[in-house]
């Protein structure tokens, strides 16, 4: 399990929201409240939207609670759309290859949660790839595996029933294989334009998504900060959220 | 503050050492019981001694419970007398100079604690080493220092005189700059014959240090592991302890 | 193209073979005299046969020329059967899961050269191993993948055969996709007790191997070192060399 | 000996300085032309001066070549005055804090050559510094030893005056201590508005300088790129380069 934030509104240093705020997610990596793991200390990655139309992407095998680049970078970099998350490895390396935010193109995802007994799906849902995706499989994780699904299953066109599809996909690889170990995740993925995020679990235990809007924009995130964590709107299991340009956000249905 | 573990006895695989007890010091890196920090991911070390005078020495930046090179090694090395470290920073940046143990020639050093405001100081205790000490600073760690302050003062002739000499050297110096933040500390070293370890703190509050002994070998460490933390003898605040090479402990007062 | 060093004989400090000759392995990091690469500094290796049955095994991202772990442990640790290997990466990421020796169980394995257009051929190559093996497919490398499928044809019973059918395997493939590029590589593997090695090319350009023998053992290396280069044998294109427990080495041609 | 660009004009994406031109910084960090070391792979980093009055760092203890992380960054950042270094260690280890440029506060610096002898002139050399930037000293090298004395020599009133004073320091402690190895070296240094760089060699064999203006901006390098090296002005020996905001530049000779 992992922590992750994104963030889209009025460009923002990236220190204000990962190191500022009492309980932020880089407190977070050291010591979660919520989540299975208390400790995200397995790397850790940003990636943000500036001037370019793909994302800038900084990930790292160290802790973030600790790392000298991290803290220059989020005191130098503005965004007005990005991503941080904090690992907690479930089996598979410490690598920089398997640390997220993962991007393909302009298309940026994270990832928390487990395709459960994933070791022995790993060779199913890889073979699932068609070629021309297979190019970007870098390293061994399960949240690699769903974003290349996801951008395989259409999500330019329909990024909901590309999220659906891939759910329904794993899903059917899982019962074909005869495992009954749920999937649960939680997930952020963006093309520099609009935000979406997804919420699902095959159990009734999905991990935790909240959101929350001020003047300065919209954050979604796996665990509330701040001191009286107010103000965050929970997600509720097995649904989708869509943040448009102009922050409106729509909270919906997956249908699986 | 920190968790290590020493060992001397009959030649143990690291492993069975570090990684298979419950509790055990790698456990430790992830979530100690005690002491001030739960999380000890600045970092991590061991050193043990072979068939060179010098002892072997492996020291890395990444946390210690998920990286692959120390499994292999602990698994595959073999030592009468070895140490282990894992780290949690007190300011000072992660990098392999900043992590313990620390070696010169064949004399090896491992600490946990603090001394108390030593940005404050860290100019004065290194003013105070002599030059051809100096050239063997290669980090920014109170741990370091003492190590070479406690080589310098004769660590060869005397060890327990060389620890009572500096620390009264630290405590001069804090009290002449004006602090008065407590130092307190537990330290293992070894000459690769003889296993000496102490327990200090100005205030009653010193680091916890325990030492068990069985057919295997002496144990002394940072925190007790095993399912029932049977067998563990607690030294005493402001003791320094030798297990010389046939394994008889002695404990006795540090006189400062 | 990487360098590579595997001795088998009397035991022998690392550091003796790695650190010491001259234009040795360490030297070669930096700057390698033969090869379509002068640097090697893509990461590194270390694997070595000791008091287990499974080999230990010590992999950095980091150059070997400078890495104070490389030189400690090749200081200390002492083998009758070790592998050493510097990398210049051919595409592929900078990672540890990518750097060799790569190791299952008792077998160890490492290479130099490229197939052709891996980029093409990964997808399908990574297809044909069988599942029990693809779980030990950490990384993104040819060699890697050369390794499992090596394993998959049998190294156990007929070594030899097995590797001519894995390079049979993967000629097929790339003429399949209907590539033409050549595929080139020197390999050596070992299951602790015999070492072997194989030279071979689509076409007259393999990449060097040279083997020497002397009183102390038998070493089987990419490109000689020592200050006179004497005592190097060539080992012709296409070719198999086996050095049995007792030291005696037999070249025998590939059947491919 | 390392290889270092510094670029002040135009906000320029760093990428097309550091990776595009041929002979680009990059590739100098794997094959320089110039120098004592062909070879600059012990660490690389790159300051910038972006919305912050104090730069933003990034540096890691990899070879630039193959940095995912810099690539990313590079083609993400742009900036109106940056530096970028690749390192070839002269002695002291690789680890971030002895990664170049160097960051106190708003001024940045950054380093080719040696201190003749460094090592036994170092504790003289941290000796002479003053208490309050003996904080800022995290590393070994006599680079950062270089910066910290140009801050303590009045960098803010007097840039050159204050590298003239550096230098005389420099080579006072080398005579004192009996020693007549040449201090060489190339640095450059700014404070977010203006850009000086300076030339000086005790002996007659100073590290290259080079610059170049075009309608872009100016670039000051240790060594030219491009196909044809057009347009790269060189800096004779002891001189001192200033860039005032408006891109004028002007060498004048240093009087040590």
């Amino acid at each position: 399990m992992c922590r992750w934030l994104t963030f889209r509104g009025d460009p923002t240093f990236l220190e204000e929201l990962l190191f500022v705020p009492e309980y932020s997610l880089i407190h977070q990596s050291l010591r979660a409240r919520r989540g299975a793991t208390t400790t995200n200390g397995d790397g850790f990655g940003v990636g943000w939207y500036g001037e370019r139309e793909e994302p800038g992407l900084f990930r790292e095998v160290l802790p973030a609670w600790n790392d000298s680049n991290l803290r220059a970078l989020a005191h130098q970099i503005r965004s007005h759309l990005f991503f941080a998350h904090v690992r907690a490895s479930t089996g598979t390396e410490t690598m920089r290859a398997n640390c997220h935010p993962f991007v393909v193109g302009r298309w940026m995802f994270m990832h928390n949660g487990q395709i459960g007994q994933y070791e022995k799906l790993r060779r199913v849902i890889d073979n699932a790839l068609p070629d021309e995706l297979y190019a970007h499989r870098h390293g061994t994780t399960d949240s690699e595996a769903i974003f290349l699904h996801l951008l395989a299953n259409g999500v330019e066109v329909d990024p909901q029933g590309a999220m659906e599809k891939t759910i329904r996909r794993i899903e059917d690889v899982a019962k074909e294989t005869g495992l009954d170990s749920p999937f649960r995740m939680t997930t952020a993925f963006s093309d520099g334009q609009r935000l979406y995020a997804a919420r699902y679990s095959t159990d009734p235990d999905p991990p935790s998504l909240f959101y929350r809007q001020d003047e300065i924009g919209t954050l979604v995130v796996s665990e509330p900060f701040g001191a009286d964590e107010e103000g965050w709107q929970p997600v509720g299991p097995n649904s989708f959220l869509l943040c448009d340009p102009d922050g409106n956000v729509r909270v919906q249905p997956l249908t699986v």
